[in-house]
């Protein structure tokens, strides 16, 4: 299984995601200010990757006596919308100095754990055509993946599986990074461009579409990777079921709907030029947002760690889920 | 206004669409297999250009003494979706060798009264944001453009438009040429990625969506560039009025129903590498239709040169609206 993420002799290594899939870059970061930075220009990204990320850039702001403070709200600024990491922070802020390294370890090493209990919860709902959005696998999580953990648990249960990628522009997570663990773990899989996910369904290709999420409200409402939304309005005209994969760190309790919720756009670049390559014109005016919002209405049901949740349910969910 | 085809000096001279925004090259061609082989290629694409351009390429066939049979066979099976290229190959069929050059310029003249006509009759319908996807400008007709052509009219006749372009993966003619022709003609335009059509329509910035179309059944189903469908199934959701804008060469007479069309698969690189960068590891399976089909019921109308199209309508398109 592919990995983003290590923490070794004092420092965070990041693969730089942005290489993929013609290098494996790994980039040392020994200050918390490039860790921020890393977050924001996305060599590491993924909601539960982001946490991770920002929990070891806390880590080394304790270990060189910076502002805990500074750090955690240049962390915290470093990316507007998945509430990860605000998670991760907020877990961390009342963890005295001595103990941080560990804690951050710890969140680590529990994503990869919740992703597998979300993969073994989520793999039953999964049969035959699976389409997703984005890379929700090893690389935007501790390991194991989210929705691609979904995918991954089916598989290793004995179901029958083929996986379409959509290749997720503009960041390309899904051609360059899903398909990429895809291919390293076996995992059947075919690449399709965005605007190909309609066509796709109405070649009853797809039994599922099972996606991550960066922010999901109380009610349900769930932004994630820019496309999503369309992707559910699809699903619903087909009649296809639309999960998921949330683990519960994404659920804001502080967001009662949706559009509460920022959503980040990016810069104008990365939709005019690709690998260096104008793609539109310099002068071109350009919408890019990283995110949309689905209405809760719109999705049949959200995969957590711990089970199926749903708005409904919320009151069922306690402290100690919120704080694992 | 731009220019993607020319007749000069006894040779074809074709904008290569693939070198856009970055160079304007123009390349010459002065025998037909060549003229297959840049339509094939996408030097020049566009249902109504590769009309234009195939007729040019019958016409080389003629003044070089080739066997017209051939040249028409290898013109016809250049691109298999679009139906224009097929109508100017059998206009031209029955036409005396000393008068397929002058037929061939007759075409490419007329298909720009086409697409001024066809835009007269659509200004009308378009007001506010207008989302499109591809290019069906001046760059893939004669000149003017069929669903570009019909904002184009529309803002000549002081409607108050902003055109939303989606950047159309893979080949990415939206970001590369519709935005292109927009800049290049005052046209309000924003580029966005396909997979946020959905996110757009959400924020009300969409009143209505207008796009070109490849191949066209009696009954209305309709093959255009792939993500079309999509959007149809998105416009419908929000309650957006979707137009094809429809020169009359574009219905195929001997297609009963959009089941019957074939729909181009185009090489997998396409969507694994672009401008020499891999964007996909190389053994990615790859699933890339260059065309979908939108069923006659997603449409609210067709627009073509004489006015209103429907496949209710169709017993009154008479043999001179089809040979025009």
């Amino acid at each position: 299984m592919m990995q983003a993420i290590r923490w070794e002799g004092g420092a965070l290594h990041l693969l730089d995601q942005r290489r993929l899939p013609e290098s494996q870059i790994w980039v040392r970061l020994e200050r918390w200010p490039e860790v921020a930075q890393a977050i924001s220009d996305m060599v590491v990204r993924g909601a539960p990757a982001i946490a991770i990320a920002a929990a070891y850039g806390m880590a080394l702001a304790v270990r060189d006596d910076e502002s805990r403070t500074a750090a955690h709200q240049g962390l915290l600024a470093a990316r507007p919308t998945a509430v990860n990491l605000r998670w991760a922070l907020d877990r961390l802020a009342p963890i005295a100095d001595e103990l941080i390294e560990a804690e951050a370890i710890a969140i680590h090493h529990e994503d990869l754990q919740v992703c597998r209990d979300l993969g073994r919860h989520g793999a039953p709902l999964l049969t035959g055509g699976v389409l997703t959005i984005c890379n929700t696998g090893a690389l935007a999580t501790g390991g194991h993946g989210t929705a691609l953990g979904m995918v991954r648990s089916a598989i290793a249960a004995g179901r029958d599986i083929h996986l379409y990628a959509l290749e997720t522009r503009p960041y390309l997570q899904g051609a360059r990074l899903t398909v990429t663990e895809c291919i390293a773990d076996d995992i059947p899989c075919t690449l399709l461009a965005d605007g190909m996910a309609g066509a796709l369904m109405a070649l009853n290709a797809v039994q599922a579409v099972v996606v991550g999420c960066d922010r999901v409200a109380m009610n349900g409402d769930t932004v994630n990777k820019i496309g999503t939304y369309g992707l559910a309005v699809l699903a619903k005209h087909h009649g296809i079921p639309f999960y998921v994969a949330m683990p519960t760190s994404t659920l804001d309790q502080s967001v009662a709907a949706g559009d509460d919720i920022p959503i980040e756009v990016r810069p104008d670049d990365e939709l005019r030029r690709l690998g260096g390559v104008a793609i539109a014109p310099p002068d071109a005016l350009v919408w890019n947002p990283a995110f949309d919002l689905t209405p809760a209405e719109m999705i049949t049901g959200w995969v957590t760690e711990n089970g199926m949740w749903s708005p409904d349910a919320e009151p069922t969910l306690d402290a100690s889920n919120r704080n694992r």
